[in-house]
């Protein structure tokens, strides 16, 4: 079991686990004073400790190994639209996570029925996959912002839409550009033209009709270099 | 809104939805005589019709036109370890089928922690998301099978699993070949040395470490030609 410390730097040797992780370590997995657990920082540390004190509230543990990971991809950007449903979301970026996004914008688009999102839930459901997938860096999760400021913000990048001919192949793209993907209406006709105009490539996701975060989840699979 | 017809055929002038896609189609969505709809069969069919009598229990409608479409991808067939959550199954079929699945087996390994699936449900679900996702064949799900009997029935394909080396580019693959994947637990080591001795090829499916359905949805990238 991996427990999530985001303050521990390189420089600790000693750390004391947060009430949650604590309570988690130490009442629900009853590891024991001595006991051997791992850590992560969320920022590409990875520490071997030995439990020193069994305190179920503030855990204490002594650090005997570290290594800092460096990031071994480049960025997996993507920017959609909030889904209706939160549980679509939140599926999205646990499987995101596990895959490898390493950012995820959530735009406003004029057809958008959703417009909020509860962030610090969707962190939560980050830090558990990225545990659970054994990855060392926490994709950062950004607040929602308006179609237009994204454009702004990233002028450059490669847009999902429907009812286009143009198929790139996964290798051809540059990385470290984001991926926008429209709400379940898609994008609208301005919106779409706005993108192109600042310097968006149009893609084909896939010859069905996908979801919204279908369609996010094989955007993560494209810019990954997983499959190309 | 597209409806699921599965017994009708390119011979049909006229159709009755069944009870449950009549109160759909009549309650819920409340269309009338004379209202236009689509229809599938899950086999290629494609079927405009217009409605002749909007009963709420046995609408019938007129066909006006129809088309049978040919499958334009190649098999992608996925042989996995049931989940231990009957949602994750879920939600990896509905997402498979957006995608591109075409069959699903779902196998009994040494460490399944769950062996059977409820069968009429995940049809239910498939259909929803073809419907959906705008695809005209409906993926085949198979009752579960033991390992051992699948590799028999299938002695060549591809194998997922943990700490190997290789890595196969998609491309590479041959298709209208399986992919297995593992439970949370791995294939043991029986298992993967009976599917190599059969003429399998293993797989790395990431660096990360997938959750079963994670890995089963990367497989359907990887056998789909969606992303090579």
């Amino acid at each position: 079991m991996i427990f999530y410390a985001p303050d521990c730097t390189i420089e600790h040797d000693t750390y004391t686990l947060s009430e949650v992780e604590s309570k988690h370590c130490i009442k629900v997995l009853r590891n024991k004073t001595g006991s051997n657990i791992e850590m992560i920082n969320g920022h590409g540390g990875q520490f071997m400790c030995e439990i020193i004190d069994d305190h179920h509230k503030r855990c204490e543990v002594k650090i005997i190994n570290k290594k800092q990971h460096e990031l071994h991809y480049s960025e997996t950007h993507i920017a959609m639209a909030i889904p209706k449903s939160s549980d679509r979301l939140e599926w999205f970026m646990e499987k995101a996570t596990e895959i490898g996004i390493n950012r995820l914008s959530l735009i406003n688009c004029e057809h958008s029925e959703r417009r909020s999102f509860n962030q610090a839930r969707l962190i939560k459901i980050t830090i558990s996959a990225l545990k659970q997938s054994k990855r060392f860096h926490l994709p950062i999760i950004e607040e929602a912002i308006k179609f237009d400021d994204f454009i702004k913000k990233h002028p450059k990048g490669y847009i999902g839409h429907c009812n286009i001919d143009h198929k790139i192949k996964g290798k051809e793209m540059e990385q470290m550009r984001p991926f926008l993907i429209g709400p379940e209406g898609d994008f609208s006709n301005t919106e779409i033209q706005k993108a192109m105009d600042s310097g968006y490539i149009s893609v084909e996701l896939s010859k069905n009709r996908l979801r919204t975060e279908t369609a996010a989840l094989s955007a993560v699979y494209y810019l990954s270099d997983i499959l190309v």
